[in-house]
């Protein structure tokens, strides 16, 4: 049995108090830099444009020599390549304004004759010109320190001339599934008791989905010291996650491994599926230890190994990709549990599959998200509009 | 002048019932899968598990045998290796159930009496017994063409033995940035008219990001025969997106070399920032021409680019990322338009950064996302609750 369940909540919370972000930068070319987190502020060093541009196709004009155009009374204009008084200058969008010029009059409202160009609208001064620093000012704080990068964010620092910036280490987590019933994909016809190794490849995959880097070991059975060997000659990873072996049972080493090496904060917690979670920290390094169970393994994935990932890569709180549907009936929660209930979405309904069942990992499959019942909460109705957590 | 401006909505209909999805096929190891999109049905050719198998730590019974036992009234058992009536056998979660056995009683209500057991509770038959297939049977349809494989799938299609899987090829996405203007990062000390390439560089990380595969052009010059050439010597990708070029000015040549060798679809759409947007297609090829100005190209990427390379690629529709919140003060809209307001998020409020400014990419940089306006919405007032896109 378990000596105590924590709240969940408290759990994670004491979790990520132990452990610190990663603090080491490296210097990468810009374009490597999508989804990563810069670590340094940016202060614009040049403006952005550099010069005066033409914001339309058209003629550079002295604004005030357009006085009095309109649709049926052209001004006439010099047509040259140098300004002057009542003379104008063909630009293009983005080339740089002539000295003189203090407006450009779009290319629809002018007419060539030879040498000439009316101009058929009366215009103010600086319109259609973008003045120098417009997009970006020198001086201007840029990026700060902290921002996850976005390819627009890139694109930015680029017109500024930018080709490498200070980021973040990214975190390196490695995923150790135990247990002596697993085997390896490549084993074929299973004997009674036998069940191909599924969590830690679903950990790797989230892991680098999320855009983490992984070595996932082979697997450990379920042996104290082999599973001690696997965490120690492990700690240069910045995370350890464990699969298996986190129950009460006979063969439930992991806990007591991590305790035998580091400190133990957690063992129990009330997520359901999900109470054999354990949660500790060795030499620094926090260790999320999944039950063997699937569904319970993901969603100890989630709740705690995703949050924790997050934290050491420096990575801002993102929201969870929601959508709102009304659940097409009652579903129950665990009580003092905070309930993982699988709902697949159809037409704006979120349909129940399972809120139990930690070893069904095909209600996982077929569940577009969860439905997350607080601890305090019994359940829910039918026609109650709930938010749906989209399982990635 | 744009002969002709279409309605956004009715322009990327025209587009995408022009080109048809990617129905080549790859057989790839099944980690290798995550994020692309299943070519096949799969069908469970084995139970899992397909063992009767133990839920819980404790000992096999039968259940018969627990008639009457309680916490104050325990019934005795032999503790053995194989089953009989009056005898236990020990058991681990997961493990095969004894011959024999029809429940298992918790470890947590027995007591070990040396070659004997307590067990402190009547069970019912089939208690904490895990049936075959009950996370997934034997002819069971578990994954459908045309689902997104994420790595909960992938893992319930390892459970099963599966090494490969068929998915459908990833399409290739070539960007060709164009203009005159144009230069690349390298050279330092621009002079007065030239900018640094950036439009490309977005476009590219957004496809990776994506997850598609990405060929960058270097710069092409405001030439239509090089234009041409760069798109014809690229015909083997799957999708062409130019970046600039696309205005009604004197050196805008890209609509009219994909009216040259395809058909112009379109050219001038009704979302701002982003009218010059120019779609077509070429040989079969969906081609997206995004407009210089980086808000109009940005918006003219995520608006059109992005559906047309999800069609292609065979992906199913998406929730975009949205939050809700309160506008802080009222944006307008461009009448006739689909106006992409950029706006940043603070406490739970949409703080209006830029409604229009083509040319200011930094506002995109700023922002967290877009509300975005319908044409027919004249403007949107502060206080009013709002959708807000986020900018990935």
């Amino acid at each position: 049995m378990f000596k105590k369940r924590t709240n969940a909540d408290e759990a994670k919370e004491l979790f990520l108090n132990y452990f610190s972000p990663i603090t080491e930068i490296e210097v990468l070319p810009i374009e490597d830099c999508d989804g990563r987190i810069i670590a340094e502020n940016i202060t614009a060093t040049v403006d952005v444009p550099h010069y005066r541009r033409a914001a339309m196709d058209g003629f550079a004009v002295i604004a005030s020599d357009t006085l009095g155009a309109g649709s049926g009374s052209p001004v006439m204009l010099r047509s040259a390549n140098e300004m002057d008084k009542g003379v104008c200058v063909r630009v293009h969008t983005g080339s740089p304004m002539p000295e003189g010029a203090d407006a450009v009059v779009m290319i629809e409202d002018t007419q060539i004759r030879a040498d000439n160009v009316e101009i058929f609208a009366q215009i103010h001064p600086f319109k259609n010109v973008g003045e120098i620093g417009e997009d970006v000012s020198k001086g201007e704080l840029i990026q700060k320190s902290g921002h996850r990068l976005r390819p627009c964010d890139i694109a930015v620092l680029a017109s500024l001339g930018i080709d490498n910036l200070k980021v973040f280490r990214k975190p390196l987590v490695v995923i150790i599934p135990t247990g002596e019933e697993l085997v390896p994909r490549n084993k074929k016809d299973l004997k009674a008791g036998e069940v191909y190794e599924t969590n830690g490849l679903m950990a790797s995959l989230y892991f680098k989905k999320w855009g983490f880097d992984v070595r996932a070991l082979k697997i450990v059975t379920d042996s104290p010291g082999l599973i001690k060997e696997a965490i120690l000659s492990n700690l240069d990873a910045d995370m350890i996650i464990t699969s298996g072996g986190t129950s009460v049972g006979k063969r439930d080493y992991v806990p007591a491994v991590v305790e035998s090496i580091g400190k133990l904060l957690v063992h129990g917690v009330g997520i359901s599926p999900g109470k054999p979670t354990a949660l500790g920290i060795i030499e620094g390094k926090p260790v999320v230890c999944m039950p063997g169970y699937p569904v319970a393994g993901i969603v100890a994935l989630f709740y705690f190994a995703r949050s924790a990932i997050r934290k050491l890569g420096n990575i801002p709180d993102d929201p969870d990709r929601i959508v709102r549907a009304v659940l097409s009936e009652k579903i129950s929660g665990r009580t003092g549990y905070k309930t993982f209930a699988r709902v697949r979405l159809e037409n704006g309904k979120a349909i129940p599959l399972a809120t139990s069942g930690a070893g069904i990992l095909s209600s996982v499959s077929k569940a577009d998200g969860f439905v997350i019942l607080p601890e305090n909460v019994e359940g829910l109705n039918g026609g109650e509009e709930v938010e749906v957590v989209l399982i990635e």
